[in-house]
Formats: C-alpha cells, structure tokens, sequence
C-alpha cells in the first residue's frame, strides 16, 4: 500500500448512543471526519487549523461517502478506527475507514473529498484546488533500500 | 412509483454548519434519520415511540447507507427533503432522500435498513423480524378506480 | 412584557435522546439555540445569514448559560419552547427559555449573549458592538392606544 | 480538596466548531459529559457500561448546570479540562469543569446530577438511589500519614 495508514483509538461515548443504546450511526460520519484529519495531522505535524495557514486553503468537503455497518458498538466500548488514503488525484481523493470491536470489522466506511481553496472571484465561494505534493509526500510511504 | 414520498421543509441551523459556514456532513445523515421517521409517522399517524408500541419492536438501524453532496447549504437556507421507501423485502428495506434547494437537487442519499427486534435469546440484542404488512399498506399509494 | 415571546413547536427526535431514552442534555441548548435565533427572525423576517448581511455584524456568541431539568422528555414526545428577551443592554442581552411538556414547565434556560462583529483590528476575532435599535424596536411589544 | 481532579487533554475538532470558527456552545455541554463519566472511570476502573452492571444503576442524569464562556477556543486548539467533584449528598453531587487553553481558563461549568436507577413500580421510569459509598471512597483523595 502507498499511503500510511493512521489508527485512532477511542471510547464510545454515552452521548453518541441512541434509546437503542448504540452509536447512532451519523456519530461515525463525525468520527470519520475527524479520523480523516487525524490522518493528516499525523503525516503533517499540523492541526487542521495549522494546515489551513501553511498549506493556503479551506478545506476537504465531502463529496461521496459510503458506510456499512456490520456490527453494532455501544457505550463504553474501546473501538479503533483504521484510515487510509487509497488514490489521490489532482485536488479530489479517496479514503477507506475500518472501525473495529475486538478486532472485528463493525463498520466500513469510503469517502470522495476534494481539497479546496476560497473562489478567487468570490471569496464566499470554495473551488477545488490541487493538493499540495508537499502533503502528499508526507503521506507516502517510503521503503528504506 | 408505489410508495408515498413524505416532503420535509426545514431552515438549515447555525449548529448545523461548520467553520466553512456550510453543514457538517454527519449533519445531513441526522436530518435522512429524522425524515425517514417523518415518513413512518406520516404514513401511521405515529410517532417513532408510539410505533415501538404498536408494532412491539425496537427500531430499524442502518445497514448502508450512501450520499452524494451535489451543492452546499448553508445555515438560513430554507430546504426540502424528499424521502421514499424504494424497496421492502421480509425484514430489510430501502430509502432514497433528495435535499433541494431552490428546486435543485444538493444532497442525494441512500438507505438500506432492516426492521428490528428485541431478541427473544438475549433482550440485550436485537434481531431483525418482518415488518408488519400493516405499515407496508399505509406507505403503498391506493390509486382510485 | 416589554419584548415579545416566540414560540417554536416540535417533536423529539431519536439522535436526540440517549441510552436512557430521554434527551441527551446537551441537545437541549442545540434546541434553545435555534429558539434564540428564530425569536430574531420572527422579529426581523430575516434568517440568521440574511441578518448578518443586513446588520453586519457576526452573530450572539454565548457569555453564561443556565439549564434547569424538571422533567425528563423522551423521542416521540411533541414540545413547545418559549423564547423570550428579558434584558437588552448596549451589546449584551439576556434570554429565558421555558419548554413545556404537556403543558408542563419541563426544561427552564438563561442566556446571556453579546452582540458582536468583527474586530476592526484584526479580522479574525470579534468584538462586541451595540445592538441595533431597529433590532431591539422589532423585538418590543407595542400596545395599541 | 477531598475529591480527586481528573484531567482530559484533547483536541478541538473541526465538526465542534460553528460558522464564526470557535466551539459551537452545546458542543462544551458534550465535553463536559464525558468529562463526568471520565472521571468515574478513573476512579472506579470501569466503562459506564461496565459501572451500570457493576452498580445496578441507571446514570447521573443532569439536574442543573450552568457554565461561563471567558476565552473563545477554535478547531485545532489543544485544550485540557480539569473536572472535579465538590460535593455528595446521598443522591446528588455536584461537579466542576475547568477548561483551560494555554493554561488560561476558557470556560467555567457547574453540574449538578442525580445518581438513578430504575423506578421499581414502574421499569420505564428513574428514580434517585444512594450513590454507593465504594464510589464516593474511590472518588476521595487519600492522604498518606
């Protein structure tokens, strides 16, 4: 595999479990989403907010995301979460998360994200820019030789 | 199409969006939940509660679910959401969303969710079981003759 | 009472409410700030974004926040919340929430907020600033003579 | 201080943060949430699910709570919250939260919460049962003499 792959480890939390007692599932989105960021914190050394001034743009909005939930995880359950980067193209890019229980895959997850600056001609606006090779590299794995 | 298409209108929330000022995409997998529940009650004239009662079950959790995120909203834009049953087989069945604003499409989402139980084995699980012919009839669409 | 009362209506939703059944408490303020911001635009006929463009200014964060929980309210259940300014000083004002259940005072909040925009010194922070007149005018209770 | 202080280090995420780029206010009430169970975790050794089996209970459902916003805190920001109990009666405790950014205190919150189980007339209720003495003796500093 190319890109690294970060694993985040963390406690289910009373808040994010529905009447049903497990996690109501648009919680995992959010904690995709900072799993994603936790990604590139870790190959940058940069909060998001850092990678906003160093790397001159606004963000890496959702475009597709797919889950599929196999085994349900409640409160108080210790998960990791797996996410890698699996193809990067000029300024869009695809990502796979695994969260597991035990070992166990209970939630698969895809997501289609594209990197984007403000609109030079209406900062109001987002427009897709390419991503920084810099950020790229860092994600890449090497092989010592 | 057989089945009903239950129309949600609602303003997008500041708490809804993030710091790019458009929703947090977890957000819309909240608002798909809420509508595919609206149909429900709209269909049996039941709240989510008063159909656990009725129907003696305990809920219809996530299997899959996909979306498309076609044009952002931001937080005061007055939307709609669109939601159909696609789909019924014995315990599982599909929904299909569409979020517009201003008549165009910004969100298309997918649903595949299974009707469930408490399990007679362990009340602490839940086992999926047929969903009850009954609020199959009131989400079919009579045609008069 | 000097300022007008603004009542929103609306059911609980499952992702509301936690393992408990009941509403995941930090929910309710999500709840009172959407009441604070719809007393502005029934006040004004402007959604929050409309009002920052016609105001300029860049919102109400909050300063002191209270919640008091009487009774437990559950997905399904249909409330009413009724929004209220109590106080209105140059930049800060003060806000009570009831939310009734049945009639029933439920859930009993307090807010103090600021009216702010943005520091002229450095935009990327915000400063207090007056409340428009034309504001607190829409929000007064006028008594016909 | 008779009770221990449990401290959380963590990160400011992206999906907490409103439009204006800072915390959106009910985000902190789900901080401090599970600031209250981290707490009881450190002291006990046990999940809250695991506390739930282990103490025959129901949770601490939230009473009255109030908190104080000195220091705006933005996505990326690194954080640390000090959460403390001040006081037990039989039932009822009350807990502080002291959220720090840089050492400085950003924000301020008071919690007071019932410690419940099921209602023995009536499964679907809570009612107040004495927190458990070995659960206050593991929350209690111990001075070596």
């Amino acid at each position: 595999m190319p890109f690294l792959t970060n694993t985040v480890s963390r406690r289910i939390a009373w808040g994010e479990c529905d009447p049903a007692g497990i996690v109501f599932y648009p919680r995992y989105f959010e904690m995709f989403d900072n799993c994603t960021t936790a990604m590139f914190s870790t190959a940058t050394g940069l909060s998001k907010y850092q990678m906003f001034e160093t790397y001159k743009f606004a963000g890496y909005p959702m475009v597709d995301t797919r889950a599929r939930f196999l085994i349900p995880t409640r409160f108080g359950d210790d998960i990791t979460i797996e996410t890698t980067m699996t193809e990067a193209k000029r300024s869009s890019f695809n990502i796979t998360h695994h969260l597991k229980k035990d070992g166990a895959l209970a939630v698969e997850a895809f997501e289609t994200r594209v990197w984007v600056g403000r609109d030079p001609a209406d900062a109001a606006k987002i427009k897709s820019q390419p991503i920084p090779p810099e950020v790229i590299a860092k994600l890449t794995l090497r092989t010592s030789s």
